[in-house]
């Protein structure tokens, strides 16, 4: 297991050291659980009080936070970020070597860079094209046309269809689907006719994509993914959805069709928005909140109930299909009161 | 790419053609974006202001709206169903070759039709039956005794249990598992007892299967399936559910086991249905609606709350675990208002 | 096909049997189903009327419902758990022979077990342990350090990063991912910096995992599934949270990162949690409840709307815009009305 002196660590991030310089250091926790070789951190003042009975070799923190402290400690700005930079010093996630195994089966007019890492089982269609320093695990499908820039990492399992396109330093884990065919049928004589799916899926750089998240491929133009955007797993993205910069979402949001995100957004988990609708910058949306409209003003939006005992929520459920008889002899009471 | 004169277009969709005869349309776009050798559509007169600025080669309208327009065009009674129609002409989409991969590995006491295409990696087992023109996409999965009707269509990644029987003409998308054990289990002591699944799953013809939708097999009858059913990405069916002919379902929808839906019925996104209930023939329900009993009349049918900023969404979440007291004022002052 | 002796049956249930004692049953069914060969349940006495006309060759009842029924029958204390424990001699899930298929690439340092069976295309890393008797389907990847307790089923397409620890019985169905990288980011300068997720996850005894079920890795200490966990298909589970022995959960679920769920709880269908909450022991939680805070009291809980047809619905729900106003209203009519 790798190791690190607290001296080099305080070098890395540029951080003030108080206490033993060459205590090694082996691994991040918390700090209710980091043992002696750990480096754990005070995020936040709420959590103040487990500083007396930590364990941790040491502890990264702010410098308001160090005065009290007698322990090891590294003083920086902002000690969440800190341990954010120094967490993959301690990642033990594999590092894949270059090259195709030799159970990979890809077409002859496919371009993979030498540089890139093709695990067991993956299958690249022709003309796609894999870039410098990507790595593949194993089982990927990387469809016609379909290209990867540099510096991507898909876990083993992912699928990417025909025309979809991967910018740079993307991470794709397990499972997700990229350029299914969207959901599109009309109506013909009381049977559904598909529409073809000709559009593709368009990632920008820096995105990271969850396991077993779909993106569906765009009806005529690409559905959009932009720069930064970050998605967690099994989140539902329909055809010509477009997803703006440094946008993140968290688990099982659903998407309909043709919605445009803006920039900077945040949705939390299970929220589901109808199609067609725009969202514009800076918006956030509280977790499993039904989004039937567009949003043309930055904030934070909620829809749902609060939960309660079961008894007492169907009391109440009952009433909620009262609710506008119920305005009305509100209104008719205040009229009579009134006289 | 593949073109086609604007009068072999017309000839195809016995339209009527004004303007250019020869000109070569080798795509299809939206009236915003469609170039000069596209073809564009206006299905909703909502969109008619879009034609004065488009650039599109030529335009499926309906006759009201060709009058005003002097470009070329094709006028048709459904420009939707037209451009429905036409989209297949200009999918990327690859078409497989018949044959057997020579990485795939097929149980001897399988068969495959000659004419199908079985990709790198698919595995078929014992007794397992794959029909005229069947494309299996790599790493798929058949299990034994299942059996896929002719000129299904199955994406990359598709997995099919054991005793798996699926219609003609039917289209999965990667990811989806037909057959996985319903959750079944039973309480013996303070533990849970699973029931063995020994049940099937039915799938008619035309069906379409969305990418990461789970269909689990039956406890003892099989998991039915109709015909032209249309199942979105990340649709969760569990054991014994009954879905009816022409029924389609947006992405993310929950069904909870032996629940019986009729035809002709659509589900909005994010829907969830409890077990053992009934869904009469043409419902539709809307987004994210909590289905908790059955319904026995045609119509539209929804819950939820509407959002709106959380601020003021909080105020009135409080209220609502407040409804049944509300409604017990209300009609306390009635009385005395009465008096 | 497997048959048994309506004899036989009743000496592995240690039942009381009427009837035909060498009448061979050689499936199951539901009293509304079953045919003469085949072994029904009275799980209750709701469907007790379905005994007059059922054709099932025998049935499995109560003492209490076996008196006035003159067909063949094994009487029981329970019969749905007798049904649970009977359904496994019916199944026709294949039995993997063991031994490793020729196609699978299994690294040089992994532990195999020599009874464990290992399916086509099957991907073990370095290091990892796979225990005596488990079965990996095709296509199951098991990442670096990974471990796989006795006896465990893993269905095709099951997949575990590295540093994932499953105990012993497990049973996980296809497309579930296992230690994909949980959702941590840190903001920098408008950016999000990615953090390492270096914990893994924990899987105890008797779980069962279901289909495109997601279990993410521990962000510094791992994710925790206790013992006889039973999640259904689509389940998603964030970074650290820990889950109660005996603790079930139905389809759809999505519970935010470290949250903590007790023993013996249930959460139905479509349910969500926020993250670093807790819940305490035997809570149950009805479908698509949005849980916000913790529950520290034993007892069922729920939220959300009842649903309605969608005109009514829009009604109620623009007044729900409106409780909070409401609510004063009413206090307003309630002080004038005592004056």
């Amino acid at each position: 297991m790798k190791a690190y002196s607290l001296h080099a660590l305080a070098g890395m991030l540029n951080a003030q050291l108080r206490g033993s310089a060459g205590l090694q250091i082996h691994g991040l926790g918390t700090l209710q659980n980091a043992g002696p070789g750990q480096l754990a951190f005070l995020a936040s003042a709420s959590y103040r009080k487990q500083l007396v009975d930590t364990r941790a070799g040491a502890v990264l923190l702010r410098a308001e936070d160090a005065d009290g402290f007698d322990g090891n400690c590294l003083v920086v700005p902002d000690p969440y970020l800190a341990y954010a930079r120094l967490s993959h010093l301690f990642d033990r996630k594999p590092v894949a070597q270059p090259g195709i195994h030799p159970t990979a089966v890809i077409a002859a007019s496919a371009q993979v860079a030498a540089s890139a890492s093709i695990g067991p089982g993956v299958v690249i269609e022709s003309e796609a094209y894999i870039g410098d320093n990507v790595t593949l695990g194993a089982h990927c499908f990387v469809g016609a046309r379909s290209r990867i820039g540099k510096d991507g990492w898909l876990a083993p399992r992912v699928t990417l269809y025909h025309d979809v396109t991967i910018g740079e330093r993307v991470v794709i884990q397990s499972g997700a689907v990229l350029g299914g065919e969207g959901f599109g049928f009309a109506k013909q004589d009381g049977e559904w006719l598909k529409i073809a799916q000709i559009g593709g899926v368009s990632v920008g750089d820096d995105v990271e994509i969850g396991a077993n998240t779909t993106i569906d491929r765009g009806a005529l133009d690409d559905t959009r993914i932009g720069n930064d955007v970050k998605l967690d797993n099994q989140i539902m993205i329909a055809h010509n959805v477009e997803v703006g910069d440094h946008t993140a979402m968290a688990a099982c949001v659903g998407i309909s069709g043709s919605t445009r995100i803006g920039r900077n957004c945040m949705l939390a988990g299970g929220v589901g928005l109808v199609g067609h609708i725009e969202i514009c910058d800076n918006v956030f949306v509280t977790g499993m909140t039904m989004v039937t409209h567009s949003i043309t003003e930055p904030g934070a939006y909620s829809s749902g109930t609060a939960m309660q005992p079961a008894g007492d929520w169907k009391k109440n459920a009952v009433r909620f299909r009262q609710l506008d008889d119920m305005a009305r002899r509100i209104r008719a009471l205040e009229k009579n009161d009134r006289k």
